[in-house]
């Protein structure tokens, strides 16, 4: 994160902070605290039984932000002037019973008292504040005021920064060795979880490390549902192969979708693969600053018939965010944002679907995900 | 799930309502709800964009269990006597604005008003319950009271039900796959991520879906570490490898390490594997109903040395949990409680560690990963 990138977030929050009169902000989402510090906890094996929450981010405008986080996460603030002031707190040591609460809510508390917010009005996140930490701090400082700022929080977050386009196409990028490995490995016999297998091998052997990773990879009549996870299921000679790849690379997401054929495709499964390829090209040159995300879902949907999906949503901290390319959203979309453009079509006994990621620019968007689109084997 | 077994945990739980006078329960952490009404929710991607909770679990003993679940959640009520009412919540429509807080809270309060419990003492998990959830409960109904019961609820799930051991049993069995995966895969030359990536896909091959998993694999110095990450370090001709395999399968999750060496052991390596074996047979042999946690982890300690970390920790629907193998605890061992025992060496060039996984029987115990530590490759 470069400290101009960070003091743009900083300076939208900022902008936040004066129109709702807010004096603080207590962040305990997983991606606002990324998209605001850094700060990432790998989420894939679920909630540790030894933290009451991975992180908390008490954000005072103007001041250094304070980080609370057990003692076995690890955090190395960025070296780039951006001031972070760290508080582990206690989380697990074998020799003494379990006391992460306590010793969580002794920091916050410290950290309040500090920051003398005991009567300020203080942004948070009405759906990942636990309880305990909300009545805690009710309890203590009575004249503490709460705001809900999730909505205000996502809407900021839309445009991202440099530093942030550069960290989603580092996603992409895996995003692309993942595709690429579906059509060089895919081959009738193996099942879709094999294929599965050596497709997440190749994307983390690039990383380097293991990735937390979204997918839908399914064969045959299951790709008339649009997705799945891979199963034991067969991939027989002839049918088609739906990818959809969302890797998570230190926080930030990747998104992308091929659909291939093991064999030969068949007329009209090459003319609806064409027909989708052609749609996702109207939406990617439909983009540009100012135009409503509803009318690239328009687009999508004028050249291919509807379908049972969004025709595409933002991408950053989470896989799916604002502005959403759907039928109501009247956002317009600005540079910097990011957007997954995914339309596809379902018949009776398939479905394909292609997705590119992109970010939209001045002049109209950039394609982040570089991988292209082919139906058939390498 | 058994209805017999399932009743045996409603049973317990309802001499904690009556020691505690508590009228009902708001569970809101998965372990505790995949434990009462075997509905489980995949956290590998982390938490859905769409979703307040993945599920809420509302019990009054004596009435049919109420399950709320985001609509993009599948679950099957067991077909064995056991009544669960689901009420599901629209969590995403393509079509309209998200309103999943707004969806979800409607169908909480239309059940605690059904139920009666406007006015009652509800036992809940303080940190694993929303802040808006309980503030719009609070502010709904004044006169209802919160009493914190994960204590209460971590003690209930110690002794596990036959069902429960059935399906730790399971879990277990993927443990075993993946040891017999290390010994016939690692070889000098690949590295660690490489490694993993093939073990892996044997427990996920054998599991026929993807599996969350939890796992140590390091070569060489790292081992002295006691574990970590598996890294784009290559095994070297001669190196150990550290495999701590914790996969999770269906919400019961399976406990397991074995340390093997690439190459010829020099006669030091293997007598420290030796000696950490003894002290798991130690372990093994010294539990019976009725011994306190404490005295395991003693006797571990007492064979082999102190070592950085618990001797053991118990396993169910979280990865650690009651009762602890540590210094302090001093907890009784009874039969049905399902215990990992890891005793390990560090030296400062490489760390051996050895775990099993058992359930106390009315004998002793009976091992539940079935593998054996093998040292030396095959």
């Amino acid at each position: 994160m470069s400290f101009t990138d960070h003091a743009s977030r900083f300076k939208r929050l900022q902008s936040l902070q004066e129109s709702n009169g807010i004096d603080a902000f207590l962040l305990t989402s997983a991606h606002a605290i990324k998209w605001l510090s850094g700060f990432f906890y790998n989420f894939e094996t679920g909630p540790s039984p030894f933290q009451l929450l991975p992180a908390v981010l008490l954000v005072v405008p103007g001041d250094p932000m304070c980080l609370i986080i057990a003692d076995n996460e690890s955090f190395t603030a960025p070296t780039n002037g951006l001031e972070i002031s760290v508080k582990p707190y206690v989380s697990y040591v074998h020799e003494k019973p379990l006391d992460f609460t306590s010793q969580f809510l002794i920091q916050l508390h410290e950290a309040i008292t500090q920051k003398k917010l005991t009567r300020a009005r203080i942004g948070i996140e009405k759906v990942s504040l636990p309880f305990v930490v909300a009545q805690s701090i009710i309890l203590r400082y009575p004249e503490l005021e709460f705001v809900d700022v999730t909505l205000e929080l996502s809407s900021l977050r839309m445009v991202k920064d440099p530093d942030e386009i550069d960290l989603i196409s580092k996603a992409a990028g895996l995003c692309d060795i993942g595709q690429e490995a579906v059509l060089k490995y895919a081959v009738a016999g193996m099942t879709e979880l094999e294929l599965f297998t050596l497709v997440r091998g190749s994307i983390e052997t690039a990383a380097g490390k293991r990735i937390p990773m979204m997918a839908d990879m399914v064969c045959g009549s299951r790709t008339a549902e649009g997705g799945g996870n891979p199963s034991e299921k067969k991939i027989k000679h002839g049918e088609l192969i739906l990818s959809d790849l969302t890797p998570c690379l230190n926080g930030y997401w990747g998104d992308s979708c091929n659909t291939i054929v093991a064999g030969e495709p068949t007329k009209s499964q090459k003319d609806t693969f064409n027909l989708v390829k052609e749609a996702l090209e109207i939406a990617v040159n439909s983009i540009h600053p100012g135009v409503k995300a509803l009318e690239i879902d328009r687009q999508m949907r004028g050249h291919i018939g509807n379908f049972p999906h969004h025709g595409g949503h933002g991408v950053g901290t989470i896989y799916h965010e604002d502005p959403r390319i759907v039928p109501y959203c009247e956002t317009e979309l600005l540079p910097g944002m990011v957007i997954a453009l995914e339309p596809g079509v379902y018949n009776d006994g398939y479905g394909i679907r292609l997705e590119h990621l992109v970010v939209v620019t001045q002049a109209g968007c950039r394609i982040l995900t570089r991988f292209s689109h082919q139906f058939e084997l390498i």
